[in-house]
């Protein structure tokens, strides 16, 4: 038995149904390992000694590289002095002075820990600022598993639910239709920088989208919330709609802000300021020093550095490179979004078992790639790696051509 | 200006309005500082200079010192390895087998970020459990700030508030007339180990009460859940209620648990594994190993060491010393609840102005008390520190009995 086998089944006996939530390998290729020991820049070495070069990034937390040294020697040293103490780190406002600094639309910054802290903060904050409930969100979208907003209904009330209407993203018709269904009750239309839902396709912002939803928040006194946890600081050096013009009321951020170490933030402009001020908002660790002290580093190497035109240039590569040795495998390949967070899907492929099949692929080659959530490229993957990466995806996608109508239906996952 | 002041000017600029949460200073006597450079056992040294022994402990979380070098060392050891990657490291199934090792009910674990995250999961879990809506809880009991249990309405629904019926703390009566009103529809009763709620006497809980809510539990089928975020270890080696013989179905957990590294934590037992199971409970930041590996030494620590005497010990030498010196002064000053977990309130003051003048008496001695909340003893408290405490008291109540009549309304808030 494997260490990764004799892991998971430890795992199963003290906790409910195994490792939970998007690290767990459940819903990965049977290949994935569960376990790591290490990781280093772009590389992960599991717990049976294979190393991969990893394109999910803990979901978009890896920017400048697992263990970077600097930001690490930063969260160090504040931890040393003070972590969570009773009472507040200078290095706090420091960060909320390069966060404000650098995003356009905010003027003060709220820090907690998850990213659902923070949009479940700017949807309580948008009520409280005009009085009203309903929320409008996209189908498909993600922004946190708190009830106002979860995805699956387990767990919460009618009455929860009850706060949202949806809508269709980039679909200026079914906006409209939403905000006339909330009538005099808007508080807030959310929105994700770009369409990154699970399974299909993504999708770039449409301007006139954007454009429309900041005139109905105008008009009716709603507010414009930007969901940037997941895209944040990986298609602009601010809120991620400045791509399109469109500056929101309040901004929703984590992951990468502090190169994976734990802290979120709700940004928001002086028009929200004296309710956000009003606002009951306290965790036991908000104000933990060291990751403030990391987003530091980690801010001020995205103000003064060229990562975004280096993950650009290193996810166009990619995009390139992949497409290249699709068309020459004669396999459908779709890669959508931007090329900074790669999605690969395959055409008709309903179950997913292409999917399936060339991640398992990867996987044997060292390269770890997700079957139906966007993936991220790291600062610090260098164009070798992605060669690398290009004559794997070479023979993983001639493997899959051979492989042909003769796939097995896909067990690991229904597809919605 | 002193640099205090500098900073708090500073950061009213960049958050709403000012230091946000438990830790900012807006409540507190004047004289408290907010900011601090360093902290080490149980003294925090200010920004100008000024240490001071802190028994707040962060709110709970200082439960074996500020920066202690073993438990700091598994951190950093662990984080420089693998800290948040994609995927899991081992020390996670490490912590949960110690944690569900201890806590005689658990017999699974899911590790969060923030204390609300785990009381919120459980109230979830409780209600997919049990296909119901309704949650009691005690008026005036704090389980975190999401809209299910926020004790202040902003930014929260009508439908969000209804899920939940008011009992009254240790009210057998009060009790059951709260499940007559859920009906059908009760999910769960939610505890605390005893009523710490701010501004009044602490109340250990009545074995009366606690049997009768693990009877009605079981009548109903409802869960039982105790939110032990805050007392958690302050009370027992196990979950709190085995003071009084009663166990929970589930019970939330966080603050000192890694002492103070991020990571909260929801144990249940056997009965709700299932539902457990097929929620989808997932964040950032959940995995994250540092913390876990903290959390190891932190909970040997606890099954091995005698820290649970010793701070009896220290809290039953404070209240002792309080107590005499107040005597002696002729000041009227309650010690209630566990000797653990201080608070001082001081016979008819309706506004807490003895209880501020106290603590800004206290403050200038280098002594953090405060005036309404709950206090924690850490392990790293010395004899000798509690020493140099009552003789601090000894003149501060002095100073509060020469004071007498004369002293000012207080202006720093209004008590409810």
């Amino acid at each position: 038995m494997s260490r990764d086998s004799e892991l998971k089944d430890r795992a199963q006996k003290v906790f409910p149904n195994g490792i939970y939530g998007h690290l767990s390998t459940r819903y990965m290729p049977e290949n994935y390992p569960q376990f790591f020991t290490s990781a280093k820049g772009v590389r992960m070495t599991a717990v049976d000694g294979r190393e991969y070069i990893d394109y999910m990034c803990a979901f978009g937390l890896n920017l400048f590289g697992y263990g970077d040294e600097e930001i690490n020697k930063a969260f160090v040293d504040q931890m040393q002095k003070a972590d969570t103490v009773t009472g507040v780190s200078p290095v706090m406002i420091d960060f909320a002075e390069r966060f404000t600094g650098l995003v356009k639309h905010a003027d003060w910054a709220i820090f907690v820990k998850n990213g659902t802290d923070a949009t479940t903060l700017g949807a309580m904050i948008a009520r409280a600022h005009t009085g009203r409930d309903k929320i409008i969100i996209a189908e498909g979208a993600y922004h946190g598993i708190a009830p106002w907003s979860a995805q699956s209904p387990e767990g919460t009330t009618a009455g929860e639910r009850t706060g949202r209407i949806y809508c269709t993203y980039n679909d200026v018709e079914s906006l409209e239709r939403a905000v006339a269904e909330a009538g005099d009750d808007l508080a807030a239309i959310f929105a994700t920088p770009f369409k990154h839902d699970v399974f299909i396709d993504q999708a770039e912002p449409d301007a006139v989208y954007a454009r429309r939803a900041r005139e109905l928040c105008d008009k009716t006194g709603a507010l414009l919330v930007i969901d940037d946890v997941r895209a944040g600081f990986k298609l602009a050096r601010d809120c991620s709609w400045a791509t399109v013009g469109v500056q929101p009321d309040l901004s929703a951020w984590g992951k990468c802000i502090a190169n994976g170490h734990p802290v979120s933030a709700l940004l928001g402009s002086d028009k929200v300021r004296k309710t956000a001020g009003l606002m009951r908002v306290t965790g036991s660790y908000w104000c933990q020093a060291g990751p403030m002290a990391a987003g530091v580093v980690t801010l001020d190497r995205i103000r003064d550095s060229d990562y975004l035109e280096n993950i650009q240039k290193l996810g166009r590569q990619l995009r390139t490179g992949v497409d290249a040795v699709a068309a020459k495998a004669g396999v459908g390949l779709r890669q959508t979004g931007p090329v900074t967070m790669p999605m690969f899907l395959f055409d008709d492929d309903p179950d997913l078992r292409k999917g399936y099949f060339f991640c398992a692929e990867m996987a044997e080659r060292g390269i770890y790639m997700h079957p139906f959530h966007n993936m991220f490229i790291s600062n610090a993957l260098t164009a070798a790696d992605v060669d690398l990466t290009v004559a794997a995806a070479d023979e993983a996608l001639q493997a899959l051509a051979k492989a042909g109508a003769g796939l097995e239906p896909n067990q690991r996952i229904k597809v919605a």
